[in-house]
């Protein structure tokens, strides 16, 4: 099979939205009125972001969630994205699978592929989300202010923790390990949370690097710091519902795991019932787990308020793994 | 040096069009009014679109090269791209000249890096530009009719006559390799032809799989066919002028060759004059190649008028090489 025949097969789906689809050198869209275009891009790569073993179907869900996760982040809607795909060759029950993935997703947030690129190589994946948020409404970073409260959508950690049981760091009960393992693969993007924080967040990011790191980002963008309790933190290891770990591990997976796509976000402790309003308007779950502080950096307070001493690094694509 | 070290060093640059750039989760831009947004995306892997022998430098140029040739294709005016970027290991004086040649040729185009991402693994470039067109102007493949005339751009088939020196297919004079590398690894994008042949073209493509391939896109989706002048196409080989080669091997250069990024277009025969106009206003030099027709298929017509015919076949990224 020939480039275009592949994406005439599997990737050319009619425009609904933009004006103009796959099949011309550029695809055209536009903007609703009084609204600006949110843009991101991920590059994901065998064996650095996912297994040559993983499920053709979950890997393109990912690809996308991991996209989609960043236009949540911005309070954006997602609009289109494009997709370059290099695969070391054409494998039909693969390429048959990914996009199942791939168009699931898609259509479950309305997001319609609108262009791309395939050529030979060795595996990896990129892509492009566009989506729009009203003018000035965009959640961003830099917002966060002294004696905000600091929240997490849904559970963190279990994605981490598949990898270090892929890893054969840790034994895990399969139980465990099936929950762990579909966190890590298909990780859903808090897209509708994003939604509806919009003028209720005052700063916002996606935990991809962990909890740390990208809390981090926030904070440095923001000009404060901020402190964290260890208790209420780890309690969201979404397997801790019914397994109990070593609490060094677990501490691990949920600080500087990565991998979450989980949304951390800022908002002032007037707004708590407002928050909370929106956890329950998405149907996302999110727990209050520290407080935005002028005293830069981190501290991460355990159950008798002292800060930790441990060194927690948050995920760094070019650190070995 | 770790990722963000890498992006801050080398790739952050204060937003000075879009709203918001590098650094949040995503990018924040708008459209100008009354304008559609275009978009396109292209992947650069080692080994199938460079070797790994390029000039880090040439490399950056032709990564955006190719992605600006899409946007002139549109006739739309660059405005913004994303950058992935997956290498093998951190590379400082790669990275350097990669940049380098990036950023020349963006700041050539006023085309802002707004995001991107960087990871780990083999050598892969993937390039996602946004540029501005007035609604409904847009250059598409779909417009060509009967009777309109068929251009190219600039010069052709000097990138594959590279490639096949390249290869150890044919030997060549050093000045006229030196002359064909350089189309092949910096070659120029028609951005300012696309923007002058608004409202002129009926129809254009870029081309980047060979002039029969690309030419047969636009005729597909306009569902007509064209005779092409052989006489005239190989005429526009650019190393032509100081080197006679084989015929055989210029015949295959310039219809099949691929990588040239020049544009190929129609316009109805009563607007020769503006499309003279748009070459000059443009600098770009264009010559009339051949001819719209109804029946389907394009000819090559020799200097008799017969019908070559040999079959070209345009390049494939899943063909072997």
């Amino acid at each position: 099979m020939g480039e275009f025949d592949l994406i005439d097969r599997y990737f050319k789906k009619p425009a609904r939205h933009s004006d103009l689809g796959i099949g011309d050198d550029c695809a055209l869209l536009r903007t609703s009125p009084g609204h600006q275009l949110a843009v991101s891009t991920d590059m994901l790569v065998e064996g650095r972001h996912f297994l040559s073993t993983v499920n053709p179907r979950h890997l393109g869900h990912k690809a996308l969630a991991v996209n989609l996760s960043d236009l949540a982040a911005c309070g954006a809607r997602p609009k289109a994205f494009l997709l370059s795909l290099a695969l070391p060759q054409v494998d039909e029950a693969w390429l048959e699978g990914f996009s199942a993935g791939l168009f699931q997703l898609a259509q479950l947030h309305d997001c319609e592929l609108i262009g791309g690129d395939t050529t030979q190589g060795p595996l990896n994946i990129s892509i492009t989300v566009l989506g729009e948020v009203p003018h000035g409404q965009a959640l961003l970073r830099s917002g966060a202010q002294v004696g905000d409260d600091v929240y997490v959508s849904g559970t963190l950690g279990d994605a981490r923790l598949a990898l270090e049981a892929f890893r054969g760091h840790t034994g895990l009960p399969e139980a465990v390990f099936t929950h762990a393992r579909a966190r890590m693969e298909t990780p859903t993007p808090r897209v509708l949370l994003g939604l509806a924080l919009r003028g209720i967040a005052t700063a916002a990011a996606d935990i991809s690097d962990g909890l740390l790191g990208d809390l981090g980002h926030i904070l440095k963008a923001s000009g404060v710091g901020a402190s964290l309790d260890l208790g209420l933190a780890t309690s969201l290891l979404g397997c801790g519902a019914f397994w109990s770990g070593p609490s060094d591990l677990i501490e691990t997976c949920i600080l500087s795991g990565g991998d979450d796509y989980e949304l951390v976000f800022t908002a002032p402790s007037h707004c708590r019932d407002l928050v909370q309003a929106a956890a329950t308007q998405s149907g996302t779950p999110v727990t209050r787990v520290g407080i935005v502080r002028s005293a830069l950096g981190i501290d991460v307070l355990d159950a008798q308020g002292q800060a930790l001493t441990r060194q927690f690094t948050s995920f760094d694509h070019f650190a070995a793994s």
